[in-house]
């Protein structure tokens, strides 16, 4: 194998794919990039869940395959100077020269290599990078930890003739998005869920651009086509939380609050709610005002934030760290919150207009003293 | 004790305390703050080796002193809101207003905080802050974190007719920083040893300003005074290395090279090193070029650097730490280095002018096939 292209570009490939890449692996292959150096150069990071594949531009000279440790491949690429780099390989000692610059070092068998599943068209969609990363981080942190409900440590894709939704669920929360989208291929309705672990690293490939990203759902695989770059992860199966039963739509008290100035009340009340000393935020609706008070082992916080619309005295409990989750990611400067008694759900949507986003958080019980 | 003031300030006045406060104690007191408000409103951190005390612009309604856990302190009065903070303690209760925002949380007696160490000032010296800052900035690297040789943890301190002169050395290496001083009291010349945890926190303290700083040595400890802000440590007790006969000066070879191009290629030759894998560099210096190679289980590497002067085909090993630690802190865009024979010092030093840095980095031994 021998080729040659830009420092910057194969550091850019580097980078990409080594996000799929295990950073210890009882298989040396899977701490390792493949370089498949063919028609074109290709580079793929694979941990048996996630696997990216990237297209470097490159001058091919001699064609090949290996794998190469990716921390040191990345780490001599980075550090060399902005020049093109030659790329050689013996076998499996591999010669890497830039400027004044040489390497010698050992690469490993691409037979070792897992193979990426290849994934069948079945559906597809396409939407912008941007709307599809701003989608995904603002959905992700919903997502559960929890193994025992397997299916809920991956978002829901639902796609219709109305466009895309993105829901997490952990069963305390709730976190949807929706957009409309550019084109929709197969069936009129479709749906399937992806880890959130790879949808963490599709959150990063996807640049802030109006180019188009493409979603392709196979039959147990999904693939994300990022420019050159692509991502292919098997999807989670099971029964996801039928979402639109669990969130009520009829709440009878309506408040429209400062998103920012919400955050920092609650931020400020929080300082003395630790893992060690938990406790629920008090929240007090009252007619143009929110109060917030919390106690623990540490003292007692107070704080209030002006809001529009009357709670009517409602007093209801929250974990801190999940409404927090909510408001820093709803993409408003304000946001609506729905309640109907200290026991149901609060929902926080958008204040107007299109409902693309919503948020569910359930109350926590209060005990007096609190 | 009962006083307000600017929550800008009072968060400034905590970030410098808490400097020299433990994170974690078996004395509660020692990991928090002594407020104390008379005249003015004085807040101490000490952890029984440095102490930070500084002054804080406040209105105080009522005198009293006590000792508040540094960390919630500080993140209760940095996410405060921009206003007056309001600060109340009846015995050990406290409540501190901002806003809209309370906390009421418990203080600790201020009895149990250790009385800092009192400083009978017997030589002064003053230079600028920037100039103290950068001084101890380019020679802390080198202070000896070996405790076996305790007068080695810290750096010296010399005082002069000349100026000021700071040295650190580790048994493999020397850093040393001479400039000229703004005034000198006390003493012709003088000389102590400042541990290096406390000159990592002067460091922080001084701004990059010509204001000036003042050290101020006592019979047991030294005080530095940085506008409003003083710390006082002990001083380290012992025999310096007679760091004058252990830098040869009559160095045979001279050569000049670009500081930022000797890092980068001495870095790139070290990303087959690493803490598992310890190899010394292999540098040749030839005329106007240097050579650095070297060779683990990894691979091996090879990298070039232009020079000026002929350094007659001489090898020497060498830690790769040690040379980029000197060269990252050499306080110049060019280096002379002064050799003689591959088992004996490399100096580092200005190329011209004023000799107000000099690195020494002693030699590793090679072995044939390195």
């Amino acid at each position: 194998m021998k080729f040659s292209c830009e420092k910057a570009l194969l550091q850019a490939a580097i980078s990409t794919t080594s996000r799929a890449v295990s950073p210890k692996s009882s298989i040396p292959a899977l701490e390792g990039i493949l370089l498949e150096a063919g028609n074109e150069l290709r580079l793929t990071g694979y941990n048996l869940e996630t696997g990216i594949r990237t297209v470097v531009p490159a001058d091919i000279q001699e064609e090949g395959t290996l794998v190469l440790g990716a921390r040191l491949f990345g780490d001599i690429i980075r550090k060399l100077p902005d020049d093109i780099v030659t790329f050689r390989a013996d076998h499996y000692m591999v010669n890497i020269t830039c400027g004044m610059s040489e390497f010698n070092i050992l690469g490993t068998d691409p037979e070792e290599f897992p193979e990426l599943p290849t994934v069948e068209y079945q559906n597809t969609i396409t939407l912008s990078q941007a709307k599809l990363r701003a989608m995904i981080g603002q959905t992700l942190f919903a997502v559960s930890d929890n193994e025992s409900r397997p299916i809920h440590t991956g978002s829901l894709f639902e796609a219709d003739d109305k466009g895309l939704t993105i829901v997490s669920v952990d069963g305390y929360r709730l976190a949807l998005r929706h957009e409309a989208i550019d084109k929709k291929e197969g069936a009129e309705s479709f749906s399937f869920v992806v880890p959130g672990a790879a949808l963490s690293e599709v959150e990063k490939i996807c640049s802030d651009v109006d180019e188009p990203a493409q979603i392709i759902q196979g039959a147990r695989h999904v693939m994300f086509k990022v420019g050159s770059t692509m991502l292919v992860s098997r999807r989670l199966e099971g029964e996801f939380l039928a979402y639109r039963q669990a969130i009520p739509r009829n709440n009878t008290i309506h408040v429209v609050g400062d998103t920012r100035a919400l955050l920092s009340s609650i931020d400020r009340v929080s300082l003395i709610i630790s893992d060690k000393l938990k406790s629920p935020l008090r929240c007090t609706f009252d007619h143009n005002l929110l109060k917030i008070s919390t106690k623990t082992a540490i003292g007692d916080a107070y704080d209030e934030c002006p809001l529009e619309g009357d709670g009517g005295g409602l007093e209801i409990g929250f974990n801190n760290k999940y409404l927090m989750d909510a408001l820093k990611a709803a993409p408003a400067d304000k946001v609506r919150l729905e309640l109907t008694t200290g026991v149901s759900p609060c929902v926080i949507l958008p204040t107007e207009g299109e409902e693309n986003f919503l948020y569910m958080v359930l109350p926590v019980r209060l005990k007096a003293g609190e």
